[in-house]
């Protein structure tokens, strides 16, 4: 080991990229103290070589994953890209040849996560990937480790801070959600185009990714349950803070009944809850467990820096690995099968608002159809008629989900009703 | 490595101790899934071999400590008997004979926990002590690995369940504070002697712990500037909200121009601040750095379960450790040498209270005191007279300590001022 130097390529040098790079540069003296080591990004592997990178030396960048690859010098990949492919194609190169691995990808990791990992196992090399859920906030490694003997049970995230910034300004500054969403994209917390995030599908990577760490079976992207936000409305939220909720996207992975229920939806979250106070785009984590009670995980989910000291902190442990021959035990590899539950066997509280024509006996009949299909009414609370309309906001009690779709289903049938929306499900 | 069987020693059969021989009992098949072995409790140290221990068997109780340290079988202690001595005695011996340790003892990292890490260190021996601070809060980890690279600048605790308990009862139910310590100690949130919470003692160990990581630099329990509750009042805490805030005991440990300013006292936090809303028994430590930005970890800080389930989730990787021969990179060892800031050259805010003659001239007096002091009045509220006595509450702008100390004491001595009361530093 020459002098003590690891060479390292970094995959990506976007917003993330760069930021990696700059800190490695700010952290040379720690990392030195840290490991034992330095570290030197000797290549970095960008899709336009004619692109100036701000801060980086033009002549370490590549547009050739081979060059890295054969470089035998260079015994750690940093990948920053994103995306399922070529990543994929990278990492498991890069792993079957030896070279250690440090990952922000959720997209490739809530796919194939469990199969990489097992891969890096087989091979004894480090896969590390902090940053791929919630940036900023350690919850990849203490679910590995500090939190493995906490029995856990339930897990309950804001992980999109896109979602979190748009529903806190539909609540704070009463925006509709049209504009809450142009506003964030003006910030650049929006993508142009904000698909992955508002309909829930960045969410439900990171959650994937989590429900397999914490209960050590495989869930990926395409077992979770997802509906996004495009759908909530001022008044939903108005309507929610009456009742004293605020509504967040949360994604949640819980056992239940010897099953992994998990899904990604709007919720009606409690004020008291410490999820309800989580605002603008930062993130959070809730767990509980049968040993640890509940513990809550708070921070930036995102951006240049946080993202980037999340990556570079996994870099530091890998170094000190490679220091210290002692790669491979990533943690992590799922030794359960346990079944993914069916949404429509999940049961949930429901809000929902119905415009009724206001006359004797409606809000009765429709009491009447949700008892028949086993949903029961916790509040409710009508609103003043106008033209003959009333409107009636209802929080029901837990029901399973395919109970509550039959239900839904007569309702909306009855010719008292003119309109049902909002339907948002209830924590609790 | 006989059947993959790792033999460990526990010290200690008290609340946390009877938690961990459970926990490690329930959690028998996960630890030879995520490890490769299984755990065997071979002795459990007690002082008092003739009370009934629930659940351990009486044969494996001993009050000898040679017979632990000479049984060559024993690879792993795990320590939670608690204070300075005997136990610094014990680790060091086990450490010096090469036996692993997992401990969750605060009192004897807060003054020696640099010189045991040394020695694990030199020794190759783990260390482990994700339970001594905030109890099931993973923070300790955290510190050493996933925010290493996270160029952090502050920490701001709730790490001390009892008083958080109290200041709880104090604003939610108006208790006094004599009222809140009668219900917390029923409870058994307090102790019978609850000086060590109620001071601060408590929370300033756990702060000089987390200090020494985040900043690699040697803290210790007596370094820390000192402040408890027990001069809080209910008036002090209607005030404090009337003014937006909540008063939480915190401890402090900021980089402040190349110092680390390091202490513990109460502190109005201001509602919107997410330790504002940590509530009961529940401990938070915040975090904040350059690149990481802010971060916020919530949980249980102690119980028998939630402690014991930080211990076992050491044990667990020590155990998987041992059987990789991958023992004694426990990192956390002070590489640089920071001063500690001296209290009276630290920056704050203040709210104090008043009591002073109801006559004109006179705030205008106290303002000129405290102006020529470089004490700025931020905000001040005059409440309505009583029998020619007014009382005026203030909040000041950020001054040096002993700035303040010098204009409070020309006050106290001012004619028209008849009390000075409620004197708790603000946040900002």
């Amino acid at each position: 080991m020459e002098n003590h130097v690891i060479k390292a390529a970094l995959l990506g040098a976007g917003t993330v990229g760069s930021g990696v790079y700059a800190l490695a540069g700010m952290l040379a003296d720690e990392i030195c103290k840290k490991t034992g080591g330095s570290l030197e990004i000797k290549r970095v592997m960008v899709r336009d070589l004619k692109k100036k990178r701000d801060g980086i030396p033009p002549e370490i960048l590549t547009d050739n994953w081979e060059e890295i690859l054969n470089d035998d010098e260079i015994w750690l990949v940093i990948e920053v890209m994103g995306g399922v492919e070529p990543a994929k194609t990278y990492i498991t190169q890069a792993v079957l040849s030896g070279k250690q691995v440090v990952s922000a990808n959720k997209d490739l990791l809530a796919e194939h996560g469990q199969e990489l990992l097992s891969l890096a196992e087989e091979r004894g090399v480090d896969l590390q990937f902090e940053a791929a859920v919630a940036g900023a906030i350690p919850i990849i490694r203490p679910l590995k480790q500090s939190l493995s003997a906490s029995l856990l049970t339930e897990i309950m995230g804001i992980v999109n801070g896109t979602t979190n910034y748009i529903l806190t300004k539909m609540s704070e500054a009463g925006m509709s959600y049209e504009e809450a969403l142009e506003e964030a994209t003006k910030l650049g917390y929006a993508e142009a185009d904000p698909t992955a995030d508002v309909e829930g599908y960045d969410a439900a990577r990171k959650i994937a990714i989590m429900a397999s760490l914490a209960y050590n079976s495989t869930v990926v992207f395409s077992d979770v349950y997802t509906e996004g936000i495009t759908k909530i409305t001022a008044e939903d939220v108005r309507y929610a803070e009456e009742f004293g909720y605020a509504i967040k996207l949360v994604g949640i992975a819980a056992l239940e009944g010897g099953q992994i229920g998990v899904r990604v939806h709007p919720m009606l979250i409690p004020e008291q809850h410490p999820l309800a106070t989580v605002r603008d785009s930062f993130n959070a984590v809730f767990v509980h467990g049968e040993a640890n009670d509940d513990a809550m995980f708070m921070g930036r989910g995102a951006g240049k820096m946080p993202t980037a000291s999340a990556v570079m902190g996994d870099v530091i442990i890998v170094m000190r690995n490679i220091l210290h021959d002692n790669c491979g035990w990533n943690g992590g590899v799922a030794y359960k099968h346990i079944p993914v539950k069916p949404m429509e066997e999940t049961k949930s509280r429901f809000f929902l608002r119905l415009k009724v024509a206001d006359r004797p006996g409606v809000l009765a009949n429709i009491a009447g159809v949700l008892g028949n299909n086993d949903v029961s009414i916790a509040q409710v609370v009508q609103k003043p008629s106008r033209g003959g309309v009333a409107e009636l906001v209802v929080i029901t009690g837990a029901v399973l989900e395919r109970h509550f779709n039959d239900a839904l289903m007569i309702v909306k049938g009855m010719s008292a009703v003119r309109e049902v929306s909002g339907i948002i499900r209830v924590y609790g």
